[in-house]
């Protein structure tokens, strides 16, 4: 694997796809690096939907405002948000935890009172709001496993969140779309994106040591 | 640098450290990541507070409810949110593009209206989830960064941010602690949960391919 800087250095959000595939199974590990990023509790409040068929992706490019990065992608993931997360959905967790770790329900009980405990805290607005920092903390999970594994991607906020949830029928299914992340190939030839230096904040003003 | 899939199983929210110093070479890669990761328009609406200093990390234990992490880990990540990100910070912004790219500020005037915009269309409270959705970039890209590295870490999303701004003095500065993350060498001795089984959606589950 090479080195942690120089790829992220060697990532940018990539406006220009070649059309090239991604190997599934390099694919895989970027979902399986996915599937094992930590969240608040555990919770995992989301889930991913992984689109490879060219058809639903152009249905979905007037949705997205028809940027490039939507055309020649390889795979297109949606992060999505639950809903909801409610006392079943906790008890589900719960009875995974128990079988998974080879405990009574019973033991976990303390646990599940916790997290009840803490959702109760928040209020009707703050629980959307906690559930998509648990997407965008995967966002950001993912963003460094693409660069590690060499694959392109460009995180997209820039889309009618509702009309994408109409055209794949989320809703029906508990979910929300949050954010995009095209994956594929850089087209070096035709994105001027990607020989333009990097902007960030100079160290000394993103990293405070001194109080 | 070790396989992705691995350095993912062998991460977990560290509950004990064993107050080993990480060395700083490691945590300037790791603070490096961070700033390398990538934000919304680029704006970077956020900063880290890293300590190392053993009285300020006590002092703050009681604001995070005395929890066994801030105990005896080697440094102290605060990552804050900006209080605001007004059109002053914007021109800042714009002036740093300019100067890194080679560009003139003027070149530059319908991206800096397209930011403008793009924040204009948020209402009140949807500027601060904004801001806060970009921590939690943040954070899942440095849970990565530190499992890439083999540093121990623990996200901690419980500890009172308003008692925490207030003791270092964050409102101040215009910033607002979001979330800790304290990072070590976990204590194999005395934390059992490095031992216990890593509880996560199945595949199937999290990433769903057909509709």
């Amino acid at each position: 694997m090479p080195d942690l800087i120089d790829q992220m250095k060697w990532r940018y959000a990539c406006k220009k796809f070649t059309g090239e595939v991604i190997p599934e199974e390099k694919i895989a590990r970027i979902i399986e690096a996915a599937r094992l990023t930590p969240s608040s509790m555990g919770l995992q409040p989301y889930c991913l939907l992984l689109i490879e068929d060219k058809e639903t992706i152009s249905k979905l490019l007037p949705v997205a405002y028809n940027q490039s990065q939507l055309i020649n992608c390889s795979h297109l993931i949606v992060l999505c948000a639950k809903s909801e997360v409610d006392s079943e959905y906790i008890d589900t967790y719960i009875k995974q935890v128990a079988s998974d770790r080879d405990v009574s329900i019973e033991s976990l009980e303390a646990y599940r009172q916790s997290i009840l405990r803490t959702l109760s805290y928040k209020s009707g607005t703050d629980i959307p709001c906690w559930i998509t920092n648990q997407v965008y903390l995967l966002l950001g999970a993912m963003i460094v496993a693409c660069a590690v594994e060499e694959v392109d991607s460009c995180p997209m906020e820039g889309f009618n969140s509702f009309q994408l949830d109409e055209v794949l029928g989320l809703n029906k299914k508990g979910l929300k779309s949050i954010v995009l992340l095209p994956v594929g190939v850089r087209d070096v030839d035709n994105d001027p994106f990607c020989k333009v230096v990097k902007v960030r904040k100079l160290q000394s003003e993103f990293c405070i040591q001194k109080l």
